[in-house]
């Protein structure tokens, strides 16, 4: 076995020692780490803010801007590291839950309760802050978890490992309930997402490319964010200016979010009718507007969009456009084309808005609202480790209880099968 | 592309095809392929019989008596696959429930509805009734299927698939929708459980081995069931009548499945009080007992388990009995050598039942009841695909629901975000 073997099997067993405790923490407990981890943020700042100093040098000569911006931690995304994990603690804890708890012919009653997954190992990049975050969202749900950082973000990671430990033997938790790898050896991750016999799921968070080869790689069930090409769809039963508040919305609140419109769809019917304002909307406010050829009859000057726009998520101001026959054809394009992560249609007819609710096979389909509400706090779920492009276990926003899953509870008195 | 790979991925885009109808299709329209299915079955049962007649012929040299029997198909049987498909008709849809819709502070409803996983690979060995009870599951919760039977069924999941593709046509519902794949060629599994593109999910049912294997080899997400290394633990403060009657029909009930009983664990306290009769029972009904150091003391004359005892599923009329001191000793055992199928205690004692629920990491956890419960029917699942020894997704019996998976819907009146 290599050193990096040995190491991470170690904090394999050692994170499935850690989780069996925390599955029985009491939610006091937690809740307990949770404010202490965030006092110890508060207090650690200069010593946080000192690490991650040394980690933007190393980088300055290795990474570029968008990299550096991602690395660099400041008043503000510290502030934001502690009120998650304050928020973190003031949501419910799913823990134990027992729900349809029913009594059954046989007389046993039958239920299910809801329970931690185990062991999570977390790869993600860049980001120091998701340290705070991730440890915080799987300490709530009872998780032990491994978390392997970029090797960029080393110092500021291990900065706020401090922080956890101290909060966490504060209330009492073992402290290896989160863990930290702290070598840059790249072989410490393929033996992270190999070593089931300690780990229940990988979440990989980061660049597409990070998310495929991990799921590609990893023998442990993975559950991954691909991309978002969101699609908004303007029915030609659609309330005009609502339409064109969703569209621009939906594009330009925010670019580089996964849940923002790369695609906008418009019926033909109603396409002189709302794409000259529309488009006006998008130019003034600098987006890059690529469109079909119809789309191009009606805004003039803008460039022909090819196969592959369909196809891209820009995450940047760039929207593609297209006029499309009507419902049907929209559908078309949005499953051929979609991602299946968060597509809406503007329409005021009930049997279209049905339709397109039941048929679009994405993690959120929504109805006269912007894509961009598909989020987590918007849901009401409170924080998320990142959103589902998966069907199974859990799509869309990963919350406290896409953490969890359920067991069967079985009660009786004596009871046995005839 | 290979032949068999083309073929493949034929089936695959004409199930994902499938799959879109059947996603829209009614409730009604399902429930009468399901019967029209069990009719054509019923009517069908000489050519049937004829089929499986020379299935069994042609394993005759090369099958043993346990496959062979497995492979029979006779009346009863066939009777089987009827009630089976009429009861799948009889159960609720799950599809289209929508569930916690709420408002939210922004305005916009937020709720969950439940939808099929799409496209269900499902790989068996011998059963040829399994080729119709798969079916009517994935039909009725809306999932198009690709059935890979063994080689050796060929014949008679031929004759049971035509008596499918009738009795869907009848309902209006593409033919497609469920696919045989009449090959023998065992490149079609490692295509089947590789092409992403077409397929969803993988569910294996067969022995160990051929669900290590494919667990091992696909690219697509597994259900699976492995092994139940199923224990009841008799506590000290257990009702020793109760205690009696639990570990033998957990026993005795069935030997060769997967929620039977395989380890018993008696606390020292009251070992000397319920061994003797039970062991009486257990051995008067052919039961071979294989006792750690302390029960050799107590039940004379019967061999010592050794450590791979703890670690074996039988599927016989073996058991494996341990003393322990107590609870604890209880908990940790199941942990080291449970395989988390499904485990319970017998005690009067509050505290423990609760803390045995809690602590006891498997898929299903009985206080005061037989193993041999946990099964879809008797949890009001109705029929199970499988009982899933996974943690994500799904876990324990597998019926309808977890056959499906949830989307979030959101309903706005042109809702943007601020």
């Amino acid at each position: 076995m290599t050193e990096i073997k040995q190491m991470m099997h170690d904090m394999g067993r050692h994170a499935r020692q850690a989780a069996m405790a925390l599955g029985r923490a009491t939610t006091k407990a937690k809740n307990l780490a949770l404010h202490a981890i965030a006092d110890h943020i508060d207090k650690q700042r200069t010593e946080i803010l000192a690490a991650n100093a040394s980690d933007l040098e190393a980088g300055q000569d290795k990474l570029d801007d968008a990299l550096l911006d991602r690395l660099e931690l400041n008043k503000d995304r510290i502030d934001g590291m502690i009120d998650g994990l304050q928020q973190i603690a003031l949501l419910p804890d799913p823990v134990g839950a027992i729900s349809d708890l029913n009594m059954r012919p046989s007389g046993i009653q039958v239920g299910k309760m809801r329970v931690p997954l185990g062991v999570i190992g977390i790869i993600y990049e860049s980001r120091p802050n998701v340290t705070a975050d991730a440890a915080g969202l799987c300490l709530k749900s009872g998780n032990a978890s491994i978390l392997r950082g970029g090797s960029e973000s080393l110092h500021s990671n291990r900065a706020i490992a401090q922080c956890l430990h101290t909060g966490l033997a504060q209330a009492g938790l073992p402290a290896q309930t989160v863990q930290v790898v702290e070598t840059a050896d790249r072989s410490a991750v393929g033996e992270l997402i190999t070593m089931s016999q300690w780990v229940d799921v990988i979440i990989p968070r980061g660049g597409k490319s990070l998310i495929e080869r991990i799921s590609r790689e990893a023998s442990i069930a993975v559950i991954k964010h691909l991309h978002g090409i969101c699609h908004v769809y303007i029915d030609d039963k659609a309330d005009l200016e609502k339409a064109v508040a969703i569209a621009f919305n939906a594009k330009t609140q925010r670019y580089g979010t996964c849940n923002t419109l790369e695609t906008l769809l418009v019926a033909e019917a109603v396409a002189e009718h709302v794409l000259p304002a529309l488009g006006k909307l998008y130019l003034e406010k600098g987006v890059e507007l690529r469109g079909c050829a119809r789309t191009r009859d009606i805004i003039a000057g803008i460039n022909l969009a090819s196969e592959s726009d369909w196809e891209t998520e820009y995450l940047a101001p760039i929207l593609s456009i297209r006029v499309v026959d009507g419902f049907d054809q929209a559908l078309q394009h949005i499953d051929q084309y979609g991602s299946h992560h968060t597509d809406a249609i503007v329409t005021d007819d009930i049997q279209r808005a049905r339709r397109f609710l039941r048929e679009v096979d994405s993690s959120s389909v929504m109805v006269n609202a912007s894509t961009r509400f598909a989020d987590g706090f918007e849901y009401g779920l409170g924080a998320e480790i990142g959103i589902s492009t998966d069907k199974l276990h859990v799509r869309g926003p990963v919350g406290l209880h896409g953490l969890t899953t359920e067991k069967f509870v079985v009660l009786g008195d004596g009871h046995i099968r005839g």
